[in-house]
């Protein structure tokens, strides 16, 4: 124990904008133990962050990662799924989980002086889950009640249904939640396996942030991972960044018919890698084209001729591939205007056509929103946790900012003249039959 | 001014659990001014209340209050609808707005150094709006499509029906966004009248929270409102309570047949209103049978049994008022089970069956949650504005906290046998015809 105390290291990676500190401590055998301090807080949230999300899945496995999310809640070796609720109930605290293509995040939040039950349990569910086969079959069902609430919100399904038409049936292509049948399909064997070949404390990751003490929060998940902590390995790798693509949709074009009142339209394409030196430049663009009430796509479609409530940009970043797109809800009868708009924009984005003013514009509605949107532990935890997990480092927020700052016009335009003028891709959940927009994208 | 000054009455309300303070300042004529310091933080936020809402309108005016609350950002006498846009989207602020049955809020949320800017644009919008008659028709097209993105999410259209099945063809039973009929209807003449009525200073609550100065922030209110503040009036008090009503629902059934995956049920009645001494018992009794992991109807419905994702009781109330239920998404044909378990615990808990440690989470939860979700600059302008609008009065956290400590498990088992043993209402969006769940509720 002595000998493992001295082989951990730890760093201050940066001092966090309010007053506190970014530390990292990586555990003999691998696992990062990272902190930011909030000391004007009286909460703390604590996440632990595994890299396994629906793109580690084989097509057999389709929704695994998200099914497993659900099965840990269910027991551990010394608790009941009752006794879980039970002792985050009792303090008001919020315990839940999400899954991404790339990672899962299981996080607790609460009043600071609970911290140690937070990361007693959220450290016990991750590490001791016993996964029962009872309840594979009761979980089952509220994970297929969770796909019928998607397909039951359209806004949701267009941009599920966007990413398959955009990565084909390919593991970043396929919904995170998986299918009705690949879901019904799994077995305790499967899911059971999966977890014990993913779930290994060199690939995780443990972030707390709020009003908390970096070496109280080590010494506490030293002690909880106890002799899971093997000094032979060293933390995981971030993801392989992979070799550049092509950037042709897997379908450009997809229409899912739906009785729904409102046409919901997703046109984009390929974007670019969250390692993507570029990627600051395309934020800003994307905020500029449809960030804010001032974005030319509100303006033009929304504010000038109502044809929509909810009009915005949207881009992602994976390892090794990103997505950029536009979407407008708006009726049925109004699509192909909509859609015009859109296109018409775009096209004016990608020739250079944004002014310098609405480029400041978009670097000051990314600046604002990226403080405004870090003020309580829950947004700290996830931000720090999420860098370490894929880049092995965290950058403070002064260093993001600067990021922002130093985007120029002339970088937007590169990125714009690049990214919109690859080949796109049309998603439409709506009333319409499937060849009803046949044409409308090359 | 002078004057005016003098007759400005200032006072503390409360010390801010977290080391701030609340303070309210009576400007002449009647507008409040209520602040809310919190020296850890970077931001503010601004909020100015109007007690107009969707119960203040006549049936011709439905939905007038949201319409106009959307109209109010499209001009000032100097603003345009871009330049508002402009001016916050520079600063990376949010500002957007919500109607509610009672009332309306403007609000900004922005980096401490920009309150200033967010002061002057939320009062400009709620002050000068001209509504030009142009304007009016684009807009139209917005809420026309907020209302079918409403239509869209049948989660969200089953408790819009939930409140007109209980409450009946009132102002409270409509929907606050209106109907298309009626937002068609509506002219720029009965807009801008209403607008013109409802809209007065004496009326209003300007709440702002974050890093500023009670005094910094009455001094600009008082230069912004200027000659708006005629000293004759003071402010407007409350909405009245009302006298008792009965408690039966207009329309005990009410199934929205709908081609969705799930059904949507939505089981409750009459509450209480936000004035009744018992809302903190029934806020408790909310808390154990549906509020966290651990209470009865997540238990039964989805741990146990898998058969919904989502699973909540809730409660609402008005002057004079007020709704409780619970909700959950299921399978069509697992409907009548889902069904019959909420019965049955809404039964069990109306003859007392909730044991201490039951009441005690659901105590634990209510402050672990009302602590956590008041960390940011929005939440605590939120609080703290809309509790001075609908009770003249600011309880401080920490009374808050003692008003949740003081509930008993005999509080509890009384209004759970008062409200749980009044006749229901049960409505449902799904895939079912009209008289499917006859007989179901008695």
């Amino acid at each position: 124990m002595t000998s493992a105390v001295q082989r951990a290291s730890t760093r201050r990676l940066a001092a966090a904008t309010g007053g506190g500190a970014i530390t990292r401590t990586v555990l003999p055998g691998g696992l990062r133990v990272v902190t930011e301090v909030m000391p004007g807080v009286r909460s703390a949230s604590v996440g632990v962050w595994v890299p396994t999300g629906s793109r580690d899945e084989s097509a057999p496995l389709a929704g695994s990662s998200h099914f497993l999310e659900h099965l840990l809640f269910k027991a551990t070796s010394s608790r009941s799924a009752l006794d879980i609720a039970r002792a985050m109930d009792a303090v008001g605290g919020e315990f839940n989980a999400f899954t991404e293509k790339e990672h899962t995040c299981y996080y607790a939040t609460v009043l600071d002086r609970d911290v140690d039950l937070a990361i007693d349990i959220v450290g016990d569910v991750v590490l001791n889950a016993t996964i029962p086969a009872a309840d594979l079959d009761v979980e089952r069902g509220v994970v297929l009640e969770e796909i019928a609430m998607r397909d039951d919100d359209p806004g949701d399904l267009v941009h599920d249904e966007f990413s398959t038409a955009l990565f084909g049936d390919t593991p970043l292509g396929r919904p995170i939640l998986g299918t009705e049948d690949s879901i019904r399909a799994l077995t305790r064997r499967q899911v059971h396996g999966y977890y014990r070949r993913r779930y290994t404390p060199d690939a995780m990751v443990v972030s707390v942030a709020g009003n908390v003490e970096h070496a109280a929060v080590v010494k506490q998940v030293r002690a909880l991972f106890g002799d899971r902590l093997d000094g032979a390995r060293g933390p995981v790798a971030p993801r392989p960044t992979g070799t550049p693509r092509t950037f042709r949709p897997d379908r450009p074009l997809r229409v899912v018919p739906d009785d729904c009142e409102q046409a919901n339209i997703v046109l984009g394409g390929h974007g670019v890698s969250r390692h993507d030196p570029r990627r600051w430049a395309l934020g800003v663009l994307s905020s500029a084209l449809g960030g804010g009430m001032s974005s030319r796509l509100f303006q033009r479609i929304r504010e000038q001729r109502g044809l929509a409530y909810s009009v915005y940009s949207f881009t992602g970043g994976y390892a090794d591939a990103g997505q950029f797109g536009v979407y407008a809800g708006c009726q049925p009868g109004k699509a192909d205007e909509v859609l015009s708009l859109m296109i018409a924009e775009l096209d004016a984005a990608a020739s250079g056509d944004l002014a310098p003013d609405e480029i400041e514009r978009g670097k000051g509605q990314m600046r604002g929103g990226l403080a405004l949107g870090l003020e309580d532990a829950g947004s700290r935890m996830t931000r720090i946790g999420r860098s370490e997990l894929v880049y092995g480092d965290i950058l403070g927020l002064d260093d993001v900012l600067a990021h922002i700052d130093a985007v120029t016009a002339q970088d937007v335009a590169e990125i714009a003249a690049e990214v919109l003028q690859r080949p796109r891709c049309l998603t439409v959940v709506g009333p319409f039959g499937e060849h009803e927009f046949d044409g409308a994208v090359s």
